[in-house]
């Protein structure tokens, strides 16, 4: 929010923000405007859904995630939300409480899942068990359990609140490993095919900061807290340098990450292992997978006996390697 | 260079360099063979000049094309230094003094053009007339006698002392705009064709701080100043963001660079404008050029005439833009 007295682009009035990406100020009407129309540009450019699609909105409780379920809304599709309880102590339980306050106070529909009980385990444990990075069981969850919650819900359309900067980061971390296969999956759409639901990211013309504009601006209450777990990862890195870029050339964290999908997307189409993979049911649950048990059902056959692992052992075991 | 009592990996002798990147400590001796070894892999991996080929190494008076010219003697190559007079201040003047020095002390041969004195202009006064930046005049006129001098001395190869942090940072400046024909054209050697020379940059595999050690411990006096007019540009800006990176994820900018060559390069191979184009010869001088007079001759057709411009005015241009 821009201290000085600028004023709007659009109308003249005091503005409440500057973008010196458009290098222009706003007032917050035009402000929401132009936000409204990032956000239908985004779905139009690459055919992200139509009207009377039914979307179900992923949603964690942070501003991403409120703000495209509630962007959505405001442009007229029909949107639910779903939350996944991932069991990380009071981040989780303080999360599922904003989400459930932004969909009651609205009258909308949302459905949830909770790892510990649904299915035995939560996050942490899944970390302590699997010997792997907790961010790695926790999003191979997440996608597992927004697609199953998609298909068994007859949507048409998984919606996550990815923005710009987590998009920029994830393209900047494949770009400095060359990592072919990762890039050539880094769509903003992902084409329901083998059983998959489409999936879409809406926001991938917005920054955090905007939509952190926007959740003010109407008034949604979401939790600031980033997940204690990822606090400090690599992705942090990567946002950190290219806000160092972006701030001595404004548009430069944009021009990154659209003109990969305009430039070198196209060159990449096809060299995705997924492109090549068959896949088959898994045995257990039925989703599409290339094992004959898919990874989810491999996570929850591990971790569901376990003893509960607290959330302060995952933090501790993460400051001690570093 | 390290403070600490750390030893040499090889030897356990004290060590007077750590590299991160490479997880070990080195005295001089082995640091000297480690800078030789990578040198030689460079040289290997992409076929870049063998024993007998007559090496025309362009020199600045800085540390990196003072190193490469060393340690390819040292290797045993054939190898005269090219020096280009660029008019910029006291800067070169300073620079032509290293350059001669380091020649004259080793009994090397050393061939010169002064851009003033033989085609009638300057660095500054090619920007003030031409109203681009200085860089871009720069670099075009030193590609262009490179060229001339390899092919008018009879040389078989050009090498110029580009490091691992130089060709990261244009990389990663490539990369955040994905300009496809640049990338494209990004590689090491530029094999002999249309009448241009082969061009190549063994230093790729080193550092600059690698460079700069190579000549302490080699007794090789360097300018240590940067050029002014290059100051604060925006290669330095993305130096800083790869090192900030790389002080989290030591060896992150080798992997960057060193995994665009051997995973994106080949799927960009036919894509540089270059690889399409007809090359016809400059009326004026004889070099391959699209149009009918080359880009220097043009530039030395619009600049001759005119007063000469001090490098101050040029600074000072820049600075009030900024």
């Amino acid at each position: 929010m821009t201290q000085h007295r600028s004023k709007c682009r659009a109308c003249g009035e005091p503005a409440i923000i500057d973008l010196p990406r458009h290098n222009a100020n706003f007032c917050a009407e035009h402000f929401q405007q132009l936000f409204r129309r990032q956000v239908e540009r985004a779905i139009e450019d690459f055919e992200m859904c139509r009207p009377g699609d039914r979307l179900l909105v992923a949603v964690s409780g942070g501003k991403d995630s409120l703000a495209v379920w509630d962007v959505l809304l405001e442009l007229g599709y029909e949107a639910d939300g779903f939350y996944v309880g991932l069991g990380i102590g009071d981040y989780s339980v303080e999360s599922a409480d904003y989400v459930r306050r932004f969909a009651d106070e609205r009258g909308l529909t949302l459905l949830t899942t909770d790892l510990r009980d649904d299915y035995g385990y939560d996050v942490p444990t899944a970390a302590k068990v699997t010997k792997r990075v907790p961010c790695s069981a926790c999003g191979m969850s997440k996608r597992h359990l927004f697609d199953k919650a998609a298909i068994d819900g007859g949507y048409d359309v998984v919606v996550t609140g990815h923005n710009l900067d987590d998009e920029a980061a994830v393209l900047f971390g494949n770009v400095l490993r060359w990592d072919i296969d990762y890039l050539a999956r880094q769509r903003p759409v992902l084409p329901a095919a083998n059983g998959f639901p489409k999936k879409i990211k809406p926001l991938i013309r917005l920054t955090e900061r905007e939509t952190a504009a926007w959740c003010l601006i109407r008034g949604i209450d979401y939790l600031v807290e980033e997940c204690p777990i990822a606090a400090g990862n690599r992705h942090l890195h990567y946002k950190e340098a290219l806000n160092s870029i972006e701030a001595t050339s404004p548009s430069a964290k944009a021009a990154f990450y659209l003109e990969f999908l305009d430039k070198m997307a196209p060159l990449l189409d096809g060299r995705s292992a997924a492109d090549a993979g068959e896949l088959g049911e898994c045995r257990t649950c039925g989703a599409p997978t290339t094992a004959e048990v898919c990874a989810f059902c491999r996570l929850v056959d591990r971790t569901a006996g376990h003893e509960q692992v607290p959330v302060e052992m995952v933090l501790k075991h993460r400051r001690s390697r570093r």
